[in-house]
């Protein structure tokens, strides 16, 4: 008898997870194995509360898998949720709903914190004797997931991010007053976005001229001698910031007392920018400004880059022939083979190499200035933005896919 | 004997202005009685300070110019210089470069400061009985200019806001919680830039359900009561709101203390959007969070739309003809003939009827409740964020026009 699949996205948005959610529908529907494929509303959470809606009637059209696949942030919804360490009584209940679901096939498409909830539920059915394949799809624009050569999502917000900031530069340049521009871009821990922003350099004017990665402490006299010397020869200057800089002693530069931590205990960050900002004007009286590029590094599905969800697809596509072929407990991976040409191929890891692992630029990629990053890592992001996506639009302006919330009941339940 | 044309960028930048230089040049170009072209270096402040590019020889491919008018920002560069009230022997310099550079056409793409600029001008050479004929081509992302039905650089500053609030209601929709997401927009004085964030309406769930223009007082605790009754039915409300809210005894909802004034006398504002997310946090305790779409709103020229980039070129354009034909103290104009099929014509109006004037949001285009537009401004706004543009790029990232800074002497003084 076929098996059901269940898939759900967790975690932050990115521009590429519906790309991904596309995928595995897409295999899910070509596999002869898997019945009919439930989506979780709102991730695990919103799984255990019953909002799970039929994907095999709802993604009908080769069209809609098109439009899904470039609509931004995560057409299933999302959760902070986060499964206790076993024993629970939450496991049992998801053993009962699956149960009632028929689900043979449990695909979660999310970052770090997501592959935990995938990792528990494999060993779980595992200790219960069960047949249930649970698979991750990796996604994250923080590109700091293990075992990848790079994350699902981190291309698109790479392109988005290095398209801002030439237009940053090239609106910062048009007076003939000296003006330092600071960018603050994405990235708790792991420097990665920020980096993207050298990819940005040969359009205008050198910008951005400096480049600040958490991975390296960050020294605000030093920052300020910097600048003042680059000052002497460049009317303007553009410095990208990452959001995570610390000082010396590991404290943020800056925090927002309003925001609590999350649900997973992560400090919220605001202001490294408007900090910089304050600091420049107080020791040098120039024209200074921070922009902090924001929810759109994700989000900016219209400049999603077409290597990016191509990836994310595939890696969709794969983890549904992953399960289907017996593997439980992985997530699907993506090596890369050579940059020129651009060649990757696709596997899977054991989640015990992921889950709650982060991975940082290395310290080879980082100038030896610290403000800077090298070729090695213009090389590695440069195919990463490439490509045009098909746009869904009417009338000049985006038109996203919505999936409806017609939250179906388990077919036991239904009569 | 032919004449020279002098043509200068002012004002604060838009993604049409480097268009309407296009269109200028392309023009002036074919226009028989136009010799060289020169391009003023940051406006009349550059010119009198020497800085002066010769176009004719900078922009001699077809390709050259199609590339120019998709680069954002000003190529030209800007000033935010005012002209002194006559008499002052700045005149009198301007008249000495004039001659010595030969120009007897002088065209300044701008906003209303800018006119300032074209009308001083103007009446000079007509006081000193010279043949000098000034035109002024509009250009502002606010939509503010009297005389227009539009202002070049607002349609592709709608689109971006229209697409960015999309984009951001699809991020802030993932968590099944209660949320509220405050979207500050650019706009003084006139909400033309917020009221279009109206476009994304249709895309995501309602969104903007608020929309709070700087025509109306704006008043907190209505506000609060308005959001509370809307919370009752909908989980996630996005609120476009304006940076130059007041409140109704006039003063800004939120002023930056750090920003003084800038040369014309505006006093410099930021945070209305995090005034009010605080205010929203603190009085409902949910999830809220402001996000400022920030100088992407006149820089994202990857979503120019193809009609504002189009209209800006032809007032370039219209503006050469009109100083051909004899005319001066003017500004082209453009009129709306119909919505259905969207038709404008191109005129000019006397600079006296736009000089320092603004044009707000009609009352009877917001709605009674004060908090939303109404379906006329909606049929304005269409066929503004209409039309793909090509865009230069390489590797996925947009390719910038640099005018070089080859500055040139005048003719007579190059001996």
């Amino acid at each position: 008898m076929d098996r059901n699949l269940l898939v759900g996205q967790s975690g932050g948005p990115t521009a590429a997870i519906n790309s991904s959610l596309a995928g595995v529908v897409r295999a899910a529907m070509a596999h002869p194995d898997i019945g009919r494929i439930y989506g979780a509303c709102n991730g695990m959470e919103g799984f255990l509360q019953g909002r799970v809606v039929d994907l095999t009637a709802v993604l009908r059209e080769a069209e809609d898998l098109e439009r899904l696949r470039a609509t931004p942030a995560m057409a299933l919804g999302s959760c902070r949720y986060k499964l206790p360490a076993p024993p629970a009584p939450v496991y049992e209940r998801i053993r009962r709903l699956f149960h009632a679901f028929g689900i043979g096939y449990f695909l979660y498409i999310g970052g770090n914190d997501s592959m935990d909830t995938v990792q528990k539920l494999s060993a779980y059915f595992a200790s219960v004797g069960e047949d249930v394949r649970c698979v991750g799809v990796p996604k994250t624009i923080d590109n700091d997931l293990p075992c990848l050569d790079h994350s699902p999502g981190f291309g698109s917000a790479a392109r988005f991010i290095a398209t801002a900031v030439t237009e940053i530069a090239c609106d910062s340049a048009v007076y003939h007053v000296p003006s330092v521009t600071i960018v603050e871009i994405m990235g708790r821990n792991a420097g990665w976005l920020t980096a993207s922003s050298v990819l940005a350099r040969r359009a205008c004017g050198g910008a951005p001229q400096l480049i600040y990665l958490p991975e390296v402490p960050f020294d605000p006299e030093k920052f300020l001698g910097t600048l003042e010397t680059m000052s002497r020869t460049q009317e303007h200057l553009v410095v990208a910031v990452s959001e995570g800089l610390r000082l010396e002693d590991g404290r943020y530069l800056a925090e927002n007392p309003h925001a609590a931590a999350d649900s997973f205990g992560h400090s919220a960050l605001a202001g490294a920018g408007k900090y910089l900002e304050g600091l420049v004007r107080d020791r040098f009286g120039c024209k200074v400004r921070a922009v902090e590029l924001n929810v759109l590094q994700r989000a900016a599905a219209h400049l999603a880059s077409a290597a990016d969800l191509d990836e994310a697809g595939r890696l969709g596509e794969c983890a549904v022939q992953a399960a289907g072929a017996g593997r439980t407990g992985v997530m699907t991976t993506l090596r890369r083979l050579s940059d020129h040409p651009y060649l990757v191929d696709y596997s899977w890891a054991p989640l015990e190499q992921v889950a709650n692992r982060e991975r940082k630029v290395p310290t080879e990629w980082i100038a030896p200035s610290g403000c800077d990053v090298t070729r090695a890592m213009v090389d590695y992001l440069c195919p990463l933005v490439r490509g045009e996506v098909e746009r869904f639009q009417s009338g000049g302006l985006p038109v996203p896919f919505i999936i409806p919330r017609d939250y179906v009941k388990a077919p036991g339940t239904e009569k």
